[in-house]
């Protein structure tokens, strides 16, 4: 079963929970939402940037306003939870502004590994009030992979990255889109909660029992490979302590032609374990086409920079300088727009319709 | 949290559960318990090979009755699901059977990825007459990979395989228990549900959410990194299309320093994928030492090779093969005894202790 959010039926009004973080990194879900998503943003929910617009905190969102209370947003029907907890458990003010949320009648939309259906107390209220508690990463995945009825003539395209967080679902949606502006068939695919919440439906991959995550990817294909090119958003990095099976089990399910390889310029170790520093980007071009390669030939097509810390200058230079390394397209799908990628994905489709 | 199976504390007396499949390939779990478990095995349950025994039918277990009721089986207090019922799903038979040992008071133990103490009737039953359903799969896992505190020390060796089903359990103990009579503090853990019900302890990887792959197996290290010798329970392969992340995490989660590569002479396609050909054990023992190598050095150092379809003169011929093709020891640990693998871990600690 593929995750269906309330975000594919009618529009909602979000308020988006980003208390103490809300910044471009921590608050990436709220980022995404208001850049990509199909709701209204109404308000930001942080009591420590109160008067503060989205625009001036997060660089999107135009006039969006950062509220402390939800009676300062009282057209929002949906709670958006935009971060992750420290520690990973609920903090009891989230659970006091979730309780006062649901019991307005409003819905709560959350990313978080433990699911708030799941916790007695917020399963009760909802109930009471007639809210929903949609919980993006909530699956019962248990299919295992056949290798049955995929569509050869569909492009399958997968982001991969150096590291977590460096812009593996911003490339595939830039590219998707982009794709659809000069007239093709493409669809970006899901495989993240920020995705999922955007688009609307997807499979959030990380969140699979291990045996059936394979045969969770391959279901999602199945399911889209109408179309004739699918941006599939990456996970993790096949280098990561933490990730490396997501990151494979995306590429054995979806089985890729060709992959976008991702990073951000200046980052030297993976993101919350500064003793593990970054594979070089040539030896991780190498490890993606061969750990890929046990069960479908691809190949990396082009390079995502995400030049967040860079001047214009050093744009320039770092751009200049992989292309030269790798002998690839290189850009920043912000700053740059995504054309020499777009590029470089209906040149594989070429070559391999021959 | 590792999973702590009921066989770690006194002896049980079990009927194990095979109906209509107790062969060596489908009651695979029935034979490591009765060969390696800690437990009385009182009888077999399959209504038809009734009178049967287990020497005949798994070429283990002796006189052990087959029996076509629990009644036939009076001694008992524990029923064992010994194979995985067809489609996944709990057959309306077993159920009854369930029902019926339950209302004894008997124990269940399973390794099913559908939990019974999720069961309403189940449950219900267990609660009422006292019995404990003990999902050995059940886990709750929610850490992620620190990379800390890993004591360099303690030699990690992981059986990993040309597919499932060629051994990696039965020569990862057969090791440690060489080891073992050799006078060395080596210890065999479990990773699945079948050697976490021999060994009463262990991690049932496979039923993991993947984000807390790597953390739970590397967690499972640290727990047993005061003996000198891991034998670490390998999963799957890295070329499966069903499980391949599954190896990857437990290849990254303990970073071996070495491997003992199993296969099944004469096997030519994955086990119920017969349109996906095997990789050879060249280029097979290439890509664990480069995935296995995105995190730590390691290095295939002995190949186990499975015999079972081959008569003695086919082994010997199979046995020179491969050690000319692969320069390295090889042997059966059923037919020739586990001591060319045994030199080979050992004198890999010589070389790393150096």
């Amino acid at each position: 079963m593929m995750t269906d959010s309330a975000g594919s039926q009618n529009p909602r009004r979000l308020i988006i929970l980003t208390e103490g973080q809300t910044d471009p990194i921590e608050a990436k879900t709220a980022v995404a939402v208001m850049r990509y998503g199909k709701d209204e943003v109404v308000a930001l929910l942080d009591s420590t940037q109160v008067g503060k617009t989205a625009q001036q905190l997060l660089g999107v969102g135009g006039d969006i306003p950062i509220v402390a209370r939800l009676d300062d947003a009282p057209t929002a029907d949906t709670l958006l939870i935009g971060i992750a907890p420290a520690g990973g458990r609920l903090p009891s003010a989230w659970r006091a502004t979730l309780l006062d949320a649901i019991g307005r009648g409003w819905n709560i939309v959350s990313g978080l590994h433990d699911f708030l259906s799941d916790d007695p107390e917020l399963a009760a209220a909802a109930e009471h009030h007639g809210a929903r508690l949609h919980d993006v990463r909530k699956n019962r995945e248990r299919d295992v992979a056949r290798r049955q009825g995929i569509r050869s003539n569909c492009l399958r395209i997968q982001t991969v990255g150096q590291d977590c967080s460096v812009g593996k679902m911003v490339v595939a949606v830039e590219v998707a889109r982009a794709l659809a502006r000069r007239g093709h068939d493409a669809k970006f695919v899901a495989t993240g909660q920020t995705g999922i919440m955007i688009e609307g439906d997807g499979c959030p991959v990380d969140c699979v029992v291990a045996d059936f995550l394979n045969g969770a990817v391959e279901k999602l294909v199945l399911a889209n490979q109408q179309h004739d090119i699918l941006l599939i958003e990456g996970q993790g990095s096949i280098t990561h302590p933490r990730y490396s099976p997501v990151t494979l089990g995306l590429l054995h399910g979806a089985m890729p032609q060709g992959m976008i390889l991702c990073y951000e310029a200046g980052r030297k170790t993976i993101s919350g374990m500064d003793s593990v520093p970054l594979v070089p980007l040539s030896r991780l071009r190498n490890l993606y086409e061969k750990t890929a390669g046990i069960m479908h030939p691809s190949r990396v097509i082009g390079i995502a920079l995400n030049g967040r810390l860079l001047s214009a200058g050093q744009m320039d230079e770092e751009r200049a300088k992989i292309r030269d390394e790798l002998g690839l397209p290189v850009c920043d799908v912000y700053r740059d727009g995504p054309d020499v990628l777009v590029d470089a994905v209906l040149a594989l489709r070429a070559s391999l319709i021959g």
